[in-house]
């Protein structure tokens, strides 16, 4: 993309409003505009992130066994009124009254609709186990939306839903979406510990929160320093076989949030060398909740002896939008934003620091094109802005990697190859650059 | 895809409330759902169709040089207030009270929100010209929901903004929006004419409806038969030279909606022998309104002069909910839809006839691994349903080609290979089937 034809509008100043450093980076690198309170536009440079999170969680899910399909951002009043829950919910609900006088809501979470769908079609244990999710925008009217896209109204919410014949068939399908986050939020570059936790308005007894750490999170965190050196499981971790070891071992060291920790508890089972107490950002919850909304719902299904019974089920939420801000919290320095390449906007920013020049050019127009047809995404500066300003608005947001062309380095033929991350440079001729970049982008 | 792990609910009643074939098949193929009046649940084949049809809307889109972004489903009035359609919109507009009493609405359309944005960033001739799009879902209050998705409450649009000094300039952003729309309906098996329309509610002096013609349309259209033999401009066409002779081509015949047709011109002009006077259905409408948003709402930019003038728009609609109804209106026979290869849910089903036996597990298993590995997309009928449910089933989902493995075939080394489309069948070897799928398929 060439920056000249992009729409990236930088802000000079750090906006005012914005308490945490996500926010205002978010805001500066011309990544989100708010609308209205807690509701925002995603501009260009935000939505291309926001297109690779989802890629992300939707390849993890399908690697796990969930179907995707899309339900409808308003639901009707009266599914919520079979699992108890419209009048439960509070002022959070968004109500709506349509042209004929029916009662609608923006949906804040979905399981009363796909108990729905599930009743409507599935009739037999032989089409479990079942786990069917989707990624949409939802509505939760908080009192003091803040913190940009960590707690806005419209978010963006990956929800699946799980239904088993019975209680240990549905922890397997529980398991294979607990392996399944941890391996999403590391292709991410975030280390996501799953704690215990309540389970709210969702219900159930079985659930965890998988929580970021980060100075700027919402809750204080209890848990052993060990889940920091942990290893991920890998890109060969078999979801059709039996998960419980991997599960028993992200779950065997302590960690709790503020709203379940037993003090006590977590200073018996955690040396003191190894406490961490800090705070932290929920990137997503999973939740077993037996037959909290099919048995109220009628969501049966017919035993392998005939016998009908309300299936169970269990609900795991990621939280799309507001990971954007949880990965900047978790990496930016004081220039800006330091993208995994996972997630990056771009892969490379090339910077042409005197367009029309007969040096510079060339070399950034071949460069160009080589790079996008070997995969790379580049976002290139064509402008005519001064190097200050393209260099701070490179370092800003983020790139993994900036090339540099400049008159004079070209005239020995060199480039210069800055890594985002690490800040270090290299100069290099143009085949040396791109080889490097091949090797270091090769996903 | 295993279709024992998949969720494909096939409805083997016609439902009675669907009144044109696209909704029956729809709801027979198990592609949506409807939650409420004219909302829809997408399930799992439907939204990989849905995927499908935004994956080329966006290609598209980014080749005519349109830029992606996001705006919220959800709009603060004072917007619409700023521009007069707040109380001019009428009972469509789907009007919401947050719990701070504010003013909301759900988006029919965004050319207030897209002008807030661009009033916000954009100063100078400089910036231009710029072309922002999103795809997201809206929502229109119809009195009466009806044929399925392709009139439905809440659907997915794709919109696109132009933004150009003058109406000259603003006439080019409108040309190379025009030929990408002929581009992307023809890459989803459609010819979509390009008809004089009415403005309607959006306003401006140069608008276009594309339209696809289908017994089952909404409304009568006027046209010359030649625009079925046009060809589609191709990967060739430089979206950054002069579009003009291409959209003269395109305008040059008659065509016209009941709307503005003018009988006596359309006769004048058009031969009796190329008359169509047909129904169809609309896909796509743009529009050129020149400072019609701008100038109330102050979206001005300083000319090379230094004057301030306000910017000219146009505006640029795909229905991509209602393009899945338009193509299987446009492509099904009595057995059930024919997907064009571009948007099929899955390239290839394949049948497994004896699920357990020596013969056909193995082939299939194989055939199905090498597929994969190939990048064609199968639907694997891995189920003990039996065979006639099995053809009756990849009839009516339409995939483009089936591949029958039996016993009896395969005694002989032999696979059935079935063009869906022309219902072809030929007795092939598994290398053949091979060979013969991944030289059609190859996109």
């Amino acid at each position: 993309m060439r920056l000249s034809r992009y729409f990236l509008p930088i802000l000079k100043e750090t906006p005012k409003e914005a308490e945490i450093v996500s926010h205002r980076l978010m805001l500066r690198a011309g990544m989100i505009r708010q609308q209205s309170a807690g509701i925002y536009s995603w501009l260009p440079l935000g939505k291309r992130v926001l297109n690779k999170i989802e890629r992300i969680v939707e390849e993890e899910q399908a690697r796990a066994g969930a179907i995707q399909l899309l339900m409808p951002t308003l639901q009707p009043a009266d599914l919520w009124r079979e699992s108890g829950r419209y009048d439960a919910y509070g002022k959070e609900m968004l109500r709506i009254t349509d042209r004929q006088d029916r009662d609608m809501l923006y949906g804040p979470t979905n399981e009363e609709m796909i108990t729905d769908i599930f009743r409507s079609y599935v009739r037999s244990y032989k089409d479990l186990p079942l786990n069917l999710y989707h990624i949409q925008w939802k509505f939760r009217d908080e009192v003091r939306p803040r913190f940009g896209v960590m707690r806005g109204r419209e978010f963006l919410m990956k929800d699946a839903y799980s239904f088993d014949l019975d209680q240990e068939k549905a922890v397997e399908s529980y398991n294979r979406m607990f392996v399944s986050y941890l391996r999403t939020y590391k292709r991410m570059g975030l280390t996501a510990i799953p704690m215990k936790a309540e389970t709210g308005p969702i219900g159930g007894d079985l659930s965890h929160e998988f929580i970021v750490l980060a100075e700027t999170g919402e809750s204080e965190v209890y848990c052993h320093k060990d889940f920091l050196e942990k290893e991920t499981p890998g890109l060969d971790v078999d979801f059709n076989g039996d998960l419980t070891p991997i599960v028993e071992d992200w779950t065997s060291l302590y960690a709790a949030t503020e709203d379940v920790v037993d003090r006590a508890d977590f200073e018996a089972s955690v040396p003191e060398e190894k406490r961490i107490v800090a705070r932290g950002i929920e990137v997503g919850q999973t939740f077993y909740f037996g037959t909290k909304y099919s048995e109220p719902m009628g969501a049966k299904v017919a035993t392998s002896d005939g016998k009908e019974v309300p299936v169970h089920m269990g609900s795991y939420g990621i939280g799309v939008s507001r990971l954007l801000g949880a990965i900047i919290e978790a990496s930016h320095d004081d220039n800006g934003i330091i993208w995994p390449v996972e997630v990056a906007p771009f892969h490379v920013g090339l910077v042409n620091l005197k367009p029309g020049d007969a040096l510079t050019d060339p070399v950034c127009e071949d460069l160009y094109a080589k790079l996008e047809a070997a995969g790379i995404e580049v976002l290139y500066d064509d402008t005519d802005n001064r190097a200050g300003a393209k260099f701070a608005t490179m370092d800003l947001i983020g790139l993994p990697f900036q090339v540099v062309a400049g008159p004079r380095g070209l005239k020995d033929g060199l480039l210069e190859v800055k890594e985002r991350k690490t800040g270090e440079k290299e100069m290099l001729t143009v085949e040396a650059t791109l080889a490097k970049l091949q090797a270091a982008l090769t996903l």
